[in-house]
């Protein structure tokens, strides 16, 4: 498996109530955020109160190619795709989780993460529960199923508000289908319509590939319940934004409206406010492709240099890859990216990047460049350093290994091989925001908003971000 | 799928304690156990505390052709081979199940049928459990976690003492292996040694494939735990044998020692008792191959016929036969059977078969055999009439669809169209048994061991064994 | 892969013009014909002049269950099974194999061996043809094309010509579908019909399957070609029969008729004669199921010993079993077969079994007999000593591992620890056949009835079969 | 299976000698010019005059993923990748195609298309040869094993004499690996050289992965000789280059050089061109990605207007997308293309493409931008009218489907309801080229540079390019 370019990327999800054959707008959603995880697809669908559901480890496509869509009928459904871990089995942590409990069957999908699931499982393996497998997500299906109160949706509000953390839910009954949000909203969820059928989905790009028209966001703390009568909507917890803004800095396509955002823009601003905190002296700028693509555009047209395509990516990249023998092996992220030698070659280049995680990957690319013919690297981040995990659904490496973590900037423009280095700066990040508030920043600052168990210690956010404060922008 | 010449089997169970890889034994056992249940196959070992599993559709050698077997490292294992059901994805009924608890991981497999199930989880489900599969297995897994006792075989004894039914079960703990048998002891489970490691196995067979030692049967209601320090053994329930007579009669392989006997020595007892009973002017006797070979030897000697192979088994069938159109699907049996014309021409014929369930593949064999030339066909069976559902882990027809509950031996003699038809009598059954009253013979005349909700009605055993009475042994 | 018990079958074929879905015939032909071969599978059809083929690795069943039976569509069609070999991907070698020609569209299905396949192979190389297979029936093809002949009948008479040794051949044209055999008769092929369709087999138990009526052989040196007017013969060549006598003694499936004998009744006139040329005082016989049935039997009631089923065999034993570690390697044969104890417990067994051919599956018979509590083992062998490999169409190893090779019956005795040994003297071999001339024995004498190239040396037909007048029958 | 956007790619060739695992070389070259063929894959190595290969359908990454890879050892290989037909098992056509010959054992990948194949097939098989494939390719290999000449080399002179058309060909043998391209040159054929190996592929981005380094192009009618001694080069036929303009337009990754130029630059040099000939009065430009990206990015520098990136591309799509049902079919091109909103909205939009085939496509395209929001929508493509079909490797539809020849371009302007429309020049087209008399321009004037059976009629040029005459730029 080729190493991501970043972090994994997390879950996207999607429910459908309403149409002819919900499975199958639930395959098209689940399609268009494929990005969102590549590890397994699965769809849950509810016909005449029969309960259906297919998973299988791969692309949506892939998992569904020998014909099992044709079996998910009735009218509603939900779908989720999930990202990608090395060396193990996963189909038994493949979702939607179906279940059969005292209020009938029921499917969830979940994306975001459960921090107090390993109490919540030890509690509830104490009165008596069985776990069938690692994911927190089956914690909720057995609060839900514990919780005594008359409704459905008394039971899921019960449910919910003993887990913390980042949970955007789609949940399919014989009844309805629901859409939620944690209280801080860390991860998206939006509502579309079409043809009189309700869609939920993690980004607009799900409603945009079935020609659904998006109505809005489901609000932090929010449930709506989607059936034969409408949309309902319960506010169940108070809300309390905490958005990802990695969702809009890498994460979310450019074409989705997330959090009642253009990504593009958000990206495209970043881009160019990055451009007023750190301008290079260059002949041209280039994006790491594809994600960085709006952040590079702005970064140039406020510098009035020009925008090159001088990286292109290998777009059947993401499949496996053979591990081949030594010889080859260091062919490493040329299996991603190439150069186009012709735009390099003797030019001075900025190199817009959205993030650095390890820094490991950045580091091959500078070197890549530079065989490509680049007279000088600098490189930019549209982003502030990122120097703590996240526990709230991306899958990122412990602390030791964010190098922005244990290294200053100086130290890493040295391991980059750069000629300069610049990341957006906190500031920055937060002046492109409409409502900078309601955003987490755990990962830049170590400010976790919910708190848990085995939280990384030494939470001095002051020190954390002195980093900053020095900017090796002047390296040679 | 080819239709089961008589009904689906069951199920088989393998548990090791002790071996290097225990899974690898556990693979052989379950190879030697096939005939038990061909749908899925499943291993769970235990490495160091980790629960490690793979289920699969298909025969244990082709369920495991991926290399999945060298994952499942460690010294004790259980597995499973589940019988056949049609048009469904059954993986997630697979076994063994596996989970985690306030006990830790454990893994089940099951052979047998919980008649409560339905109560039961409804009680569970009520009570806020949430169940992942159809299977009545999970429900012993949920009723162990729900168990407050001190030790893990008091929860396991606690959590047995709600369920009834039929089950020899084997069990993985990250500290030994257990191997229990309900108060009746339906199902059979013996134990073996070898090399200082023991082994649980639903037959004999799968002992010797290993080169194992048969120690002993597990005894009704007992339970034994295997570990590092030997085997112990508890009398959970007190014992009140009902063994499946069926086991001896149909099930297991011939060249098991079940419920303490040689398979093979009751079934030729068998056909020699039902010689004395129904004997038969004949020049010769076949057998249904290859479940009705002993009986059919027994019958031959005891009348001093000879004993011929008339009838061929393709021995690839069991596998997928693609159904063919209209001009070839009346093939029906002849895919699973062919006659040797030269043994049949112009003879007198005696087929024996172990029993009739519809009596639709019954009639086909007769067609068969009269179109290679026989004479006459004597139907034998070594049995009597099944004309009740079994509920303690055999896949049986509904009582309606059971030939002997419907009709009369006249009946069933004109609708197989034999010349005479003859049924070992429960008299002649009983007297073949060492201890007739050990045994099951629900299937024959009503009388269930263990009641249950939805029983059959009308559960007058006298009645229903009155067309014994009449036999049509002298129908033309 | 476990080991075949003897040596590894050959190809099966079958032919069909005049069905309705004709493919649907020859898959339930090859269905009945999986015994001459489990590697690979494959079907050709000709539909308005359009040749459809399908090949796949593994059982007819496996091979074909994705639905591509459905494409081959048309009235006629042909088919094969191929045997199986070890550790190369053999998909290039399965047949049919279908071409384009100057004569339009051909597909060819070959049983048997061309001994000057390396000659003719090379010539036409030197002529410009290129081989895509290393199979010896691509020649056929190749003379085929090259030939310059009015029809085509001419041209395939014009190939044959060319080509030596063994075939048993069925060729699919836009026209037609031929039967051929070669002037010798080695590998058999019937002729039945059904309905007006005509089929062509290696044996009969391929028609029964279908319902339909053996008509005939086609004879040594004959050509059937089955078109729309029905059935058109021509001798190609002067007939010179030397059938393969192990398609009786081993190959066929007793069930059918080949060489216009039954086979079951050959088999057990082997047994009958082998009982008098070597009898033995012993309790009971038993055969190695279930090539060897036939043949015990007849052993058994020549003597009036009783003849039992003493060894069991695992009918799900054929597919992959995974190779286990070296603890549980030494199983072998146990694999495959298992002992009944009650039966042999105490007893003096005769173990009858078709042929012997390395003498290491023997040995590893007569321990598990021992182990299973056999008091003597008497072997006796229902064909002579093989002494000498074969080149028409069955793979037996080289001459040197052929334990009759370079053994004399004393040392096989001793090496098999066997208490007596006989093998069926060629004289008792001849008698048994009605027309013992037409048989090729080159197996065990070395007279091979087509000379080739690289024949093995030192023919010395009396001296191989000296061994024979020392039996070791009285070796204790 | 998606439409493909424009026309569906050709094939993709790979070579290399002297690496210690060639096979993994030629991997890792296919990986990076996947693009070119996605229907099938396939390797054929060289060890130790054994030839090897594997072909398999699907991907690169998905036809080699089972491990086959590992089997191809030895220092030469060749592979291939092939562009997508739908509906057809086409596993024989994919290549390698590896025969065995007079000469020994050869291994042939072709991407181009032989016109006179029909000819020279049936001219063969008249002279006894067979065909296994419908490929064209396989003609090649006839010819060559029918060469009597002394040398290899002169074979395959004698034999590429016969065929005409398009061809670039690597060629397998025991001694060395061969490169070839046809007199015209018309599909490209690149060199390099890493560690002492050297490397033939496509494109030069297939040197890049591997890190080599690029030495020249393989000339017209040139064929060069890797082995152990180095390269060796022949002038076989005299060079008459007629370069597919398609590779440079269209087909080619930007990031190679092909036909010694940067196709980045030629795309961006013809969109300048383009705006030369068509500018339009807009707010922003966008290109169909990603193959117009440099094309867009060169008409948007050129008239001072953003380049901005309006359509994201789901680069998932080209897997198998199941057909859903009606109600979410008509979703067609937003499977592969989404709008960004926020950069259209209101706004004038030029979009660059770098051709139209049937339109089809675009006119979808159109739809999506104005239900994106974009107010007025001018279409420029960065070549002109295609009107003629390709016969030299090109997948295109027939004539009458190609709306350039059969609609003028007011005509196209309604269909696609765009604002304006422009299509650059011929003149402007060549005068981006260095070379451009050395051009194929077929596709779009219906000269052919060689002539063949059954070529479109009514080949006057001047009349088909006189639609150009009358642009529809002005349509409102």
């Amino acid at each position: 498996m080729i190493e991501a370019i970043h972090w994994r990327e997390e879950c996207g999800v999607v429910g459908v109530f309403g149409a002819p054959q919900a499975a199958e707008w639930v395959y098209s959603g689940l399609y268009a955020l494929q990005h969102r995880g590549q590890e397994s697809a699965g769809i849950a669908s509810m016909d005449g109160g029969r309960l259906l559901d297919y998973k299988n480890l791969g692309l949506v496509s892939d998992a569904f190619r020998g014909g099992q869509l044709d079996r998910l009928t009735g009218p509603s459904a939900i779908g989720h795709v999930r990202y990608s871990t090395t060396g193990r089995n996963t189909l038994e942590n493949a979702q939607p989780i179906s279940v059969s409990t005292r209020l009938g069957g029921v499917a969830l999908a979940h994306n975001g993460n459960i921090v107090n699931a390993q109490e919540l499982r030890r509690e509830m393996e104490a009165r008596g529960s069985i776990f069938q497998s690692t994911s927190d997500s089956e914690i909720i299906l057995h609060a839900l199923a514990r919780a005594q109160d008359a409704t459905f949706e008394k039971c899921l509000a019960e449910a919910l508000s003993q887990v913390a953390g980042a949970y955007s839910l789609v949940v399919l009954t014989s009844e309805a289908v629901y859409g939620i949000r944690d209280p801080h909203g860390f991860r998206p969820l939006v509502l579309g319509e079409k043809d009189g059928a309700h869609v939920l989905a993690s980004e607009t790009c799900a409603l945009d590939i079935l020609g659904a028209t998006y109505i809005r966001e489901i609000e932090p703390g929010e449930m709506v319940r989607l059936d034969a009568s409408g949309i309902t909507s319960w506010q169940l917890f108070p809300p309390s934004p905490r958005k990802c803004v990695f969702e809009l800095i890498y994460f979310s396509r450019p074409d989705s409206i997330v959090f009642g955002e253009s990504v593009h823009q958000v990206r495209r601003a970043l881009g160019e406010r990055l451009a007023d905190e750190h301008p290079a002296e260059a002949d041209l700028v280039i994006s790491v492709p594809d994600s960085s693509n709006a952040a590079a555009q702005g970064y140039a047209s406020r510098l009035g240099l020009p925008y090159e395509l001088g990286l292109i990516r290998n777009h059947y990249v993401g499949r496996t890859f053979i591990n081949p023998s030594q010889a080859v092996r260091e062919q490493g992220v040329r299996v991603k990216f190439n150069v186009v030698r012709s735009i390099l070659e003797g030019r001075r280049v900025v190199v817009v990047d959205d993030s650095i995680v390890r820094g490991t990957t950045s580091r091959k690319l500078v070197k890549l460049l530079r065989r490509g013919g680049a007279k000088e690297v600098h490189f930019r981040v549209s982003s502030p350093p990122i120097e703590w995990p996240c526990f709230y659904g991306i899958d990122t490496p412990e602390r030791r290994d964010l190098i922005a973590s244990t290294h200053n900037l100086e130290e890493i423009g040295t391991y980059l091989r750069v000629d300069s280095l610049g990341y957006l700066s906190m500031e920055g990040l937060q002046l492109v925001q409409r409502q900078p508030a309601t955003f987490c920043y755990a990962c830049f600052g170590g400010k976790y908003p919910v708190p848990f168990k085995g939280m990384p210690t030494k939470l001095s956010m002051e020190n954390d971000l002195e980093g900053e404060k020095h900017p090796v922008d002047s390296t040679p």
